[in-house]
């Protein structure tokens, strides 16, 4: 990466909790590659919209892609300011009092604009990037998209370039007045496991197993 | 609820792929009765925000919360419009072509304007709709907010009235030319998973574990 942290801006640093906030490149980064599905937000006039979206991060951007006909990059290649979050939920933190009850989690929220990727040869780069990021080593098992393919799918490229993490981790926290009430205080930890892969109901009998899925490795970063 | 469905609206329709759009409030409420984290995306001038939250569904609203100097409940409680997402992930969905990979998901938009909620009997209520959304059976185990609680707290109520579920599920659905690929194709489910409670590093010992999360539930709708 270019940088080693994202400048903190108006709309970025955190006015509240300032210590769960991080502008650190390798926080955002292990997030990004982390996760597995991305919310956009973006106006539509006076609408906002916030939409799931499969995404991959490529050194200092995102990769957003879809049918051409999608709305979502369809506002975004037409230059609509957007927020692009991912969340990674760890845990429910339970705590005696009410009031004190939390979530731990790790979140980036991204801010900037999109440019739609036109070049062939970087539509052939996201595309590699998007599936690699879901299952690596997936790009070299598929077959590669045809050019009418990549005419009918829109990818977007989304800068990292002004963003912030937060993490919030550990125990609840207590006032000191409530710790003998007797009451169970904790985490439950959260994981997204992966399952055993499921064949397609129209695969070839035979067909070797995808090693990029054979196990599915572990994407804790 | 009062009505089996939404209406659709200009901006909850689905301009694609409709067969995967549902305004059926049983459908909606499943995916928002299963989700942990909702994203709240609302503007600030031109400046689209995306913030992941905790939130409730009671009736026909949703209730959102947090400290009372939240950036985005304040936005809410000022009237500003807002999209309220909830995504859950189910798998990969893995194609021969690079073209057909997707996921499968289920997820919900809900469109429209929050309003602060001021009366304490009703802050009562959505601070139990929000703990025993977590953990069913919390709210009666955990020391109620105090009316200074309260008052550092920010609830927002968010109206279930419009928006639209979006499900996809199965196989993935490779053109006839690709099925004889000898590419490995098909699914790998993914699950949110809690693990063992861990108890809190200053828990008294001999505290009675939680009957709302020992063991946690299955949160699978």
């Amino acid at each position: 990466m270019a940088d080693g942290t994202l400048a903190p801006t108006e709309r970025s640093r955190l006015r509240r909790l300032k210590e769960r906030g991080s502008f650190d490149r390798v926080v955002v980064d292990a997030i990004l590659d982390e996760g597995l599905v991305c919310h956009v937000g973006f106006s539509e006039g006076p609408s906002p919209f916030v939409v799931p979206m499969a995404y991959a991060r490529h050194g200092d951007q995102l990769y957003l892609h879809g049918a051409a006909g999608n709305r979502t990059l369809k506002a975004l290649a037409a230059g609509a300011p957007a927020c692009v979050t991912v969340t990674l939920l760890d845990g429910l933190v339970l705590a005696r009092s009410a009031f004190h009850h939390s979530v731990n989690y790790r979140s980036v929220l991204i801010f900037g604009t999109g440019t739609r990727v036109t070049d062939p040869a970087e539509q052939q780069v996201a595309s590699a990037a998007l599936l690699d990021h879901v299952a690596p080593g997936r790009s070299t098992e598929a077959r590669r998209p045809t050019d009418a393919e990549l005419r009918a799918t829109a990818i977007v490229r989304f800068p990292i370039v002004e963003g912030a993490a937060k993490v919030r981790t550990g125990d609840p926290k207590d006032d000191e007045e409530d710790l003998a009430l007797g009451v169970w205080a904790g985490t439950v930890p959260l994981r997204l496991v992966a399952g055993e892969p499921v064949a397609s109901a129209d695969l070839a009998p035979g067909t070797a197993p995808a090693p990029s899925v054979h196990p599915y490795p572990d994407r804790r970063r």
